[in-house]
């Protein structure tokens, strides 16, 4: 297929999002609007919501969380912008970058010039393990459900699967999750926001205060192998290769690119959107790479015109560590088999050759699923703009890509920004 | 808002359905596949499903109805066209019609030359209660639910504020009811393909053969007024003013303007498409008309540079009786508190001065929510190119509309189409 270019560009002007975490008390109501007004903050130049003209809504299953269905005219109810179109997109995981999608869509096609883009996710108010089942409606209803599989267990079988192709180790999983944790650390919007070391310190506290046996481990990863502190839940995947389950909201103003200068001088540029599918799990011929998110990458480089190499920042959908891993090689910053090395070597860390999820990834910000792409765009936003505060990436980045899966990789959203002032 | 343009014009080059009605045993998927095959032999001139570069499907509630959410890129997998992106889209009702324009701006943005849309619903697998309960999660389960209203509750709600402002009797949804069910017995895939005479005929031939008393209606109005054969559901709505509960799917094919030759030398054209939003029911200033629609005929219009007097034919979403009335007062077909004396005078039969629902509208033909507005598209594409059959419009229809409602009118989806030759 030949490259795609838009009808009209497209920029991203301003973009917000909530802490992510457990909110008991709060609804999707209530977490969006909270999403706005920061996004609302985050337009250097101002902007009058009136001028908003439609409205995107990435949206797993409020249906099953909160009971509430047709989520899109609630929300625009919320912010005061009926009459405008609202429109829920649903894609598992993947449900706010597609959203995103559909926005630059709507603004290309030129049925608007200003589209707000929103991804929300309430889950805490469920029990654990019926979060997990409502997950798992985005697995295949008719073979794998039945056969006992949730998400934990498909992607410990893409875990096994680039194991044994490539001979990596769970050490490889839990370098990732420590990587995650390390820079979550310094997000403040994090659910889990603390490093493994500061983990294992306030468990030796608490040991202490409790006159408990304080446990003594010698570094991070016996930390990660001790399986009281981070238990197997689908071997090789432990606790701290998981993300967890969270509510969060997101909202992003997409706008015409001729008009994106009176919203702001450092607007972000869309140059590149793409967009996969694939077969479920057991059907794949291979299960070490996601043919999605490979399309979506090939879709969303050609577009832009640049390849792996122009990439200075990069959030990647970690709901599980092995997801990160794979991506990492999908999305053409390693060969196939080695990436496990290159983590190994520290490659992907803040301060390494190709930093991935500055953010903290799903694994410590947290992972509200119909919000997740969008957080992932949020803080593209942040690094490119040189607003990252302590986490921010060295080098003046100013190219960026989100790469947002939905379920064990039957869809992908991927897309590039481009900050050009 | 000034009139919106699309970048580039889009046309719809085929269109087909299944039947809409009850079968045990077929998923969506399969009913999908269904959908596609009459879809792909609609088209006048053949093509290579390898050329469809995007899929966008409507779809309310598989998560409760089948317990498969993510259905999107399932329909991809089950037609083979993976990996091309595949996108949800969910606006209760309306899911189809929102889903439909979604497909329009894919082609108008540049980022697709053939785009499939489609639409699914599989309700039948739940008993009744259910089915509504899940219908019910549409309304808003803050305040609209836990006081006990489901849909039958709501539009009565809009029926009787329509009989206090206007002076309308329970008469006017009977002749909506008979007219409709008129139509749907020349429309084979009818899910209620009977006359009410047909069905009057019926039940007295069954009560015979019983040997009950055979009831003896004076004419359809006396068998309308029948508390036995239709039954109070939430008065003024009756057993026949209300929609049923079905299975169903659509496939619609639309490509940009440029190529629509190489599909068929009959494309129908996109020239006008509009979408609103309004608040739950028990916010709003009037309960006779539907914001949500009246801002989505404006757009379609100023769009389509045409009026309510250039519509030759138009589907409406009669999801009950009283929809219907309200619709043709919010296309701009009747004044308001008008449309009632209109359906006295028979304007709105096949014959009349404006034939609304030729298919049989939501009532007779069945409403799979998520297939229902591509069932009107399906049946515009019928009336457009003259293939209507027995219940073809008279004089050569050439400029056709679609007016889908999701919710208690939260949503509204309009298009309007042209065949140019």
């Amino acid at each position: 297929m030949a490259a795609r270019k838009l009808g009209r560009g497209v920029a991203l002007v301003g973009a917000g999002m909530t802490n992510f975490g457990a909110f008991p008390g709060l609804s999707t109501r209530d977490l969006f609007v909270d999403a706005f007004v920061e996004m609302r903050n985050s337009v250097d130049k101002g902007f009058d919501p009136a001028d908003i003209e439609s409205l995107v809504i990435g949206n797993y299953s409020s249906t099953l969380f909160e009971n509430q269905n047709f989520t899109a005219p609630f929300m625009a109810t919320a912010l005061g912008l009926v009459p405008i179109p609202a429109t829920r997109v649903e894609s598992a995981c993947a449900s706010s970058g597609v959203a995103f999608r559909q926005g630059v869509m709507n603004v290309a096609s030129g049925l608007a010039d200003v589209v707000l883009v929103g991804g929300i996710e309430k889950e805490t108010d469920l029990p654990t393990a019926k979060v997990t089942d409502t997950l798992a409606t985005a697995s295949d209803s008719q073979f794998e459900n039945p056969s006992g599989f949730t998400f934990p267990g498909l992607y410990a079988l893409l875990a096994t699967a680039y194991m044994d192709a490539y001979g990596a180790t769970p050490e490889t999983f839990m370098q990732v999750g420590i990587k995650n944790h390390e820079n979550g650390a310094l997000n403040p919007k994090a659910q889990f926001g603390q490093s493994i070391p500061q983990i294992m310190a306030s468990k030796r506290a608490s040991a202490e205060k409790r006159g408990k046996p304080v446990p003594s481990w010698d570094n991070e990863l016996a930390f990660m192998h001790d399986d009281r502190s981070n238990p197997v839940i689908a071997w090789p995947m432990r606790l701290f290769d998981c993300s967890p389950v969270s509510d969060g909201a997101v909202a992003m103003l997409l706008v015409a690119e001729e008009i994106a200068h009176n919203f702001t001088d450092k607007p972000l540029h869309i140059i590149g959107t793409g967009q996969g599918s694939d077969v479920p799990t057991y059907e794949r011929e291979s299960l070490t790479s996601l043919k999605c998110a490979k399309v979506a990458a090939a879709q969303a480089y050609e577009m832009a015109g640049v390849g792996p190499g122009d990439i200075d920042a990069c959030e990647v959908h970690d709901c599980f560590t092995i997801a990160e891993v794979i991506a990492s090689e999908d999305l053409g910053f390693f060969k196939p088999g080695h990436a496990h090395g290159a983590i190994a070597e520290g490659q992907t860390r803040r301060d390494g050759a190709r930093p991935i999820n500055s953010s903290g990834g799903l694994k410590s910000k947290g992972h509200p699923v119909g919000a997740t792409g969008g957080g992932q765009i949020c803080e593209i936003w942040k690094q490119l703009r040189g607003e990252a505060g302590e986490r921010q990436l060295p080098g003046d980045p100013s190219v960026g890509m989100t790469h947002n899966l939905g379920g064990s990789g039957m869809a992908a959203a991927i897309h590039i920004f481009e900050r050009r002032n």
